[in-house]
């Protein structure tokens, strides 16, 4: 299989015109050895930090095509870290989509003059441009479609299924007794429709037992162990 | 009278319960001795643009005001470098309203990679809240309103009017075949509505003839002289 991408915690390979195999890495995002879900940069390795994205990828994928709500996800295998998934096209050089439910991390750096940190908000989605260089920069439904990376119609679709699939991640965590506090979506058009990509993890997300923050191969133990 | 603000590039004296005065200086935004809109330190200071900037806010206000848009302008000493205006009530600590006809500044800060430097493009109205310390972040509808600094109609209101605005802007520096790249509003709530509030000036926006930058006491004098 061709290699036709690497990424800071995955790489990918085309089986075929349809489908590519996620391969994941124990490598996770975080800055001076703190693991980080918003961080840019690979922080640090963690043993068994793969297979535990894939086996939650693996959860809470097959729960979301169950409902029908759109993904790429077609299959994993958790012994090999490895996942098949429809081939998608990104949103412009690719997107980030961000469900909040406490104001934490980057909403607090922007925002902390308005409100104090672990506050409960509605649930609120934000994107932002994946562009590392550029620091990932907030945009507006409204700039988003000027540059032509996706129309108000695609943006509506996915802040609406963001919701959704915030939903059913907070909702399982909630079953174990955990909090979602916020997590972080990518999104792309898979057959022509506006869906869910990449990973669902422990990296994607901060989740908390009280007051602790969980770290993600906890996360796992605690929803798949 | 009592001085109730000091500011970057005026001062603020109380004159009564409704009423304020603007006391215009001679300072302007900029970094390192140039001059620049989107800057929020005082970079240098130019003899005269107080004065510009008073005859400038009364070339357009008064326009404004003709035309039955919500300002809080009530009348300006251009010889005094004064303006009375109504009070008005900020939205939380204060937000700037930025209207753009062409990809510079920060647009391209934050989305240069999708975009040429000076490239025209739709209307587009985004908003920042005035934190320098946070760098003027962009804030989105929803969490302006999720932050209680305003509700989804006031956006909505506020939006429409700058797109007005800018227009009368635009359409006035056309007339002296000027191009009016962007401009950078306030809003705050006058007599319980959305209004336009502090200077329009040359301060406040990039106007081109041509290729070239025209700097605020230029405009002026292009625009009233």
């Amino acid at each position: 299989m061709n290699k036709i991408y690497t990424g800071k915690t995955k790489d990918v390979y085309e089986i075929d015109e349809k489908n590519v195999l996620l391969k994941f890495k124990d490598d996770v995002t975080g800055k001076d050895g703190v693991f980080d879900p918003g961080e840019n940069q690979v922080g640090l390795q963690i043993e068994g930090a793969g297979r535990s994205a894939v086996a939650m990828t693996k959860f809470f994928y097959e729960k979301l095509n169950a409902m029908g709500l759109n993904t790429h996800y077609v299959s994993a295998n958790v012994d090999k870290n490895e996942a098949v998934v429809k081939k998608a096209k990104v949103f412009g050089q690719g997107v980030e989509v961000i469900v909040r439910y406490r104001a934490v991390g980057s909403f607090i750096r922007r925002y902390g003059s308005y409100i104090e940190s672990g506050t409960k908000i509605p649930p609120y989605v934000e994107v932002t441009l994946k562009d590392d260089d550029k620091n990932d920069p907030l945009i507006t439904k409204d700039a988003l479609a000027i540059l032509n990376i996706m129309t108000e119609e695609e943006y509506e679709e996915l802040a609406k299924l963001a919701l959704q699939i915030g939903e059913v991640v907070k909702n399982e965590l909630a079953k174990k007794e955990l909090e979602l506090y916020d997590i972080k979506f990518e999104f792309g058009m898979v057959d022509g429709k506006v869906a869910l990509i990449d990973e669902i993890s422990g990296g994607n997300m901060r989740a908390y037992k009280g007051e602790e923050y969980i770290e993600p191969l906890k996360l796992e133990k605690i929803m798949l162990g």
